[in-house]
């Protein structure tokens, strides 16, 4: 097996080769523009890894790795334009870039690309990856509208936010190592575990993307930190917050969330005050915690050697360790 | 075989079949609503046609046929974002009746559930299904961009702008005939005839659309007549008037397709009287001639009873005679 840094250069090199600028300009070079933002390549490096996990040459998953990527990118450039986000990986976003009928062309146009990559498999590997791509896609669609209908809604309730969660982030995650699975064409079995490994690692990561947000180190975290409370977003922290909180607590937690203030400074420190005295943040730790040993008692099931366990595990660690 | 009339309420019944409202409501209500609102059906009418002149029962290609007819409808929501449409076969459009982001996210999921409509097929046609669908899908989005890259060039060709038309609406056309023929599991040789005889079909129908714009009757043609014209739309009628015209006549056409005037009946009737003058609207008949005929002769090369032949002429020429 390779290290995380060679998957992605195996990555970035394939992506190298795929593309060319082809006509019409105004629709592909969008596409070339994200795709060259780069990113961790975190989905597409894990269905590699899962495809040498289960003894398949990496190369053999490049395609269905690529169709994932693109997926991913496919779903940043819509959402950026729902959000009116200016910025992606600190570069304009395409709709900013361009306009946003391109942004909403060059999207459509990555989303067939995507589909395109499983064309390279033999036909029962093809339908296998287009099945949970086809599934996987439209889950993604859903957790993007609920998060949309969450922004005006005042009664979301846990389970509801944790099933966002895994629909908008974790399922892809989850997808991607099973398609590294479906291409090693392992058991049945395997690639289920595989894919509830990666769910469980999805969703412990996206909490921790929330718990970051507020509580990640502004040196190293990678955005902005305190930007969920500055836009009075309601995630996993907040619905805690909610849940734990003495009526004066919650009182404070609504007035402080449902407004917008001149210092935003003071706001972060009085609500993530509040994350803490409520016991927000320790069970959002404790969430993390618990999604991650799930992922890795899936990962004891799985049947292969004990020195690929490590491996996979020791990704999922150092996912969880990150303070970026 | 059956009518058309026939294939049309068979698509609408398995349609409805499909078709519960599922959650998140807010995704997937507009997509039954843009469904519901009908149209034609035209392009699925000739898979489950096309798949019946290659003696396969017209069952076995619904689901292709839906999965035209949703691709289809996914381009129509994402286009009228586009193109600011406030009407959609006489009703609301999405972003209208919704707002943008719901039509953006709703078209999203409608190119996803058309993909897994192949699912239902066995692995071999599943790929040759979603490899035509994947090429015609991103063909048709390079047509759309080509149609917005014109509207602020001045020096689009004739030859080009039949490239645009054929990306944008006979691709689709074609490919709808070719997945009959796929399901049917007919020769090669008559899956690539049937798909030229829907390309060439469906350019000789959009260049009717273009002249039917101009010159239709108004009691019948279900659009506002000379509508191309108030909006300075660059046609097969506008660039071979400009190709025909004298200079003086090319000025006059170039100042009344330029600019906006306050009496559109008058500007209307002048630009016809400038595309009669010209030649150019006898240029365009030709062109809509020449293009049914290279369908039929197309027709004649298949290697299916004559009947099934004088089916498809007959449906050819009833397209082509239709005055709305």
């Amino acid at each position: 097996m390779h290290s995380i840094y060679q998957y992605q250069e195996f990555i970035s090199d394939y992506l190298q080769s795929q593309y060319t600028i082809k006509e019409p300009k105004n629709l592909y070079e969008p596409i070339h523009y994200i795709l060259r933002l780069g990113g961790k390549r975190m989905r597409p490096v894990l269905t590699l890894m899962s495809a040498e996990v289960f003894d398949t040459d990496y190369k053999l998953a490049l395609p269905a790795a690529l169709a994932v990527e693109v997926f991913h990118n496919f779903s940043l450039v819509h959402d950026d334009i729902m959000d009116a986000a200016p910025l992606r990986r600190g570069n304009q976003t395409v709709h900013e870039k361009w306009n946003t009928n391109t942004a909403i062309l060059s999207g459509d146009a990555m989303l067939i690309l995507a589909y395109q990559y499983f064309e390279q498999y033999e036909p029962s590997v093809f339908r296998d990856l287009a099945k949970l791509f086809g599934k996987t896609a439209l889950e993604v669609c859903e957790g993007q509208q609920w998060d949309v209908d969450f922004e005006t809604r005042k009664d979301v309730t846990i389970p509801e936010y944790l099933k966002m969660i895994e629909y908008k982030t974790a399922v892809l995650v989850a997808a991607a190592m099973k398609m590294g699975a479906i291409v090693a064409q392992t058991s049945c079995e395997n690639a289920n575990l595989i894919y509830d490994f990666g769910l469980n690692l999805g969703l412990a990561f996206q909490l921790q993307d929330d718990y970051l947000d507020a509580f990640g180190d502004p040196e190293t975290f990678g955005k902005q930190v305190g930007g969920d409370i500055i836009e009075n977003k309601k995630t996993y922290l907040y619905l805690k917050a909610i849940e734990y909180a003495t009526p004066d607590q919650k009182e404070k937690i609504l007035h402080l969330l449902s407004n917008h203030f001149e210092d935003n400074t003071l706001k972060i420190n009085e609500v993530k005050s509040l994350f803490d005295s409520t016991g927000a943040s320790k069970a959002t730790q404790q969430a993390i915690q618990e999604y991650t040993l799930k992922a890795f008692e899936t990962l004891s099931k799985i049947s292969i050697d004990n020195e690929k366990k490590d491996k996979l595990r020791s990704f999922g660690e150092n996912l969880m360790q990150r303070k970026v």
